[in-house]
């Protein structure tokens, strides 16, 4: 066993906790002796064990002189838990692999500087690209008091959101859905507007089956739902209202939203929040995002549509896209593209995406890709 | 030598001569004797020989008793040049190979059949797909009574075909757009509607360096440029009205364009065709295809905008979609999309393409497909 196919096994024990970590990331560790896993471990929900110690402890007497592969860079403060480099050196560890650097400029390599000065060896960088997008959440919640905001949707190969008269079921095949699936199960919160509310009456919530999951991912409530609407204008029969969905569901309005609206919302069981509204007398996506980062939601999903996905580039808000593109047409100059709102006046300065990656799914073309931080930006 | 690789080297010389064979199908042929290839050929512009009797020829008296590979199934009757059935059979060839028969149903099988019967084997099949798709333009061309069109467009991830203020330079990178010079060198006309003379004022031309070429093809007076435009209101100073441009451009008004107009775009030099208006009153496309067809130009290339795509899909007139997808983001509630027009009313009947193949291209993604007919539309 090399030094990357063991900290693909850290990754994928990453990968199972992420959605289930906020606010603190997701890590996997494994403890490798003689080309053997003696250990393995991910971050517990939170407040609870790092994945350091879980390795460590599921090795036992085994980790004195083993190594460790961590897909972050260890703690070395104590914050709700002990420092995880005291640990380390405790267990009698030999090497220490990381994937990555802390992202946080406070502790940045110091973790590192501890272990070496107890005379264990350290290797940094191993998968580091992989890492690094699993810690892209956390990163931005700490450096930007805001959620990292994930941007997700389904096009038509004309550029279409949906028909003419709204209808989009469906764009994308069931592979490219249950993706999608996979993508809720590891997000703290799926976001939407009220408009979508409308037209698309969605649920928000995770569906699938034990097969389709990409990790058996530890159970959880599901992420919070949150809706988005200044004036509180949403169907009272929609399925986000209704009682097994209403909790953990917010609504968010604006201070306009009527009284009698804001009763009606809260008599079905969401949680309404009431935000002050900005010169436009609109409910500001900042402001919402804000307050999610407080309830210690670092990572959103927002699903759409035009006008909520406008207003979050308008603002330099989206952090990460995922766009589906079914290969079929479907016409209409009335029908929406995916991103609304003001836009950009010229090409040459259209938001170029970083670390792209391109796949086909069952047909339908994937293109993630992240957004870097705008210069004129900030939160 | 296998039978593959011939067949790849009869079609490497079909592509050769795409776009230069008008009404004709560009058809590939060699003739390998001995595990070598003794003889090569393309169909010759109109009128001129056909590519099985150029191998032939090359080949000289080692055809007897070699096979020949061509990509298409040799034409038995006497149209403008002797059957090749007949200098195949002469030339003494012991085994025919061709990639796929002929579209043309009332020829069909009939060019193996006689082979056939003259005693000489046949094979069919081999590299199919490929040699299809390179006959579409011919076969939809005699079936359909009117060109076949490919619409090419480039869009950003948010389906955007320029931002809102109607800029569009560059949506894609350099090297799809030399792709797409290399498409332009393969089809008869290249047409846009009056809108995109106005905002991008292009040249509709075939400009490409030796390196670039991906086929070496015989050189041409390039591909005819069309405008659509009812009322003939474009500026005089766009490229395509200089003298250089304008001499291979046709320019199809309706009758409501005034005579002022008509005599001005005749005094820069371009051929304007005046045709009748629809019950809106405005120029049809399909009344403009035929017009194409009966000039002898079997493909055309759509290259925009919104409204002429739009009216293009919403008549089924679409056989080829090229897009290009530049992973940027231009957002703008306001910016137009590929295809404009009316467009479907639900999703579960969006056009879905065929032949799917999508590659990347210097970081954007192109996704080509086949349209099939729709049962609704007629010709």
């Amino acid at each position: 066993m090399d030094d990357r196919e063991a900290m693909r096994q850290a990754l994928d024990c990453a990968h199972a906790v992420e959605g289930r970590t906020s606010p603190r990331p997701p890590v996997g560790a494994v403890v490798v002796r003689d080309n053997v896993v003696v250990g393995k471990g991910a971050t517990s929900p939170p407040y609870g064990p790092h994945a350091e110690v879980h390795a460590l402890r599921e090795a036992g007497e085994l980790a004195r002189g083993a190594d460790l592969y961590v897909t972050l860079e260890p703690c070395c403060v104590t914050i709700h838990t002990p420092p995880c480099t005291q640990a380390i050196i405790e267990a009698g560890i030999r090497r220490v692999i990381m994937a990555t650097c802390d992202p946080n400029p406070r502790v940045c390599e110091l973790g590192i500087a501890q272990l070496r000065s107890a005379g264990i060896e350290v290797v940094v960088g191993i998968e580091e690209e992989e890492a690094r997008a699993i810690v892209r959440p956390f990163s931005t919640f700490i450096t930007r008091n805001r959620p990292y905001v994930t941007a997700k949707w389904a096009m038509t190969l004309d550029g279409k959101l949906a028909a003419r008269t709204g209808d989009s079921y469906w764009i994308s095949g069931p592979q490219a859905r249950i993706w999608v699936h996979n993508l809720r199960d590891r997000v703290d919160a799926i976001m939407v507007g009220a408009g979508t509310v409308r037209s698309d009456d969605p649920m928000l919530n995770v569906r699938l089956s034990a097969e389709q999951q990409a990790y058996a991912r530890a159970p959880r409530q599901g992420p919070a739902r949150v809706v988005f609407s200044t004036n509180g204008d949403l169907p009272i029969n929609s399925k986000l209202l209704q009682p097994e969905l209403a909790a953990g569901t917010y609504v968010f309005v604006g201070e306009s939203c009527s009284a009698e609206r804001r009763q009606r919302l809260q008599a079905c069981g969401v949680e309404l929040i009431v935000l002050p509204e900005n010169a436009q007398r609109e409910l500001d996506l900042q402001t919402v995002l804000q307050d999610l980062a407080q309830r210690g939601l670092m990572h959103v999903l927002l699903e759409g549509g035009n006008r909520l996905l406008g207003s979050a580039f308008d603002q330099g808000l989206i952090d990460h896209v995922a766009a589906f593109i079914a290969p079929k047409l479907i016409g209409g100059a009335a029908a929406y593209t995916p991103v609304g709102g003001q836009g950009l006046a010229a090409m040459r300065d259209a938001r170029i995406l970083e670390h792209v990656h391109t796949q086909i799914i069952e047909g339908d073309v994937l293109i993630e890709g992240d957004l870097p931080e705008r210069d004129d930006a900030t939160s």
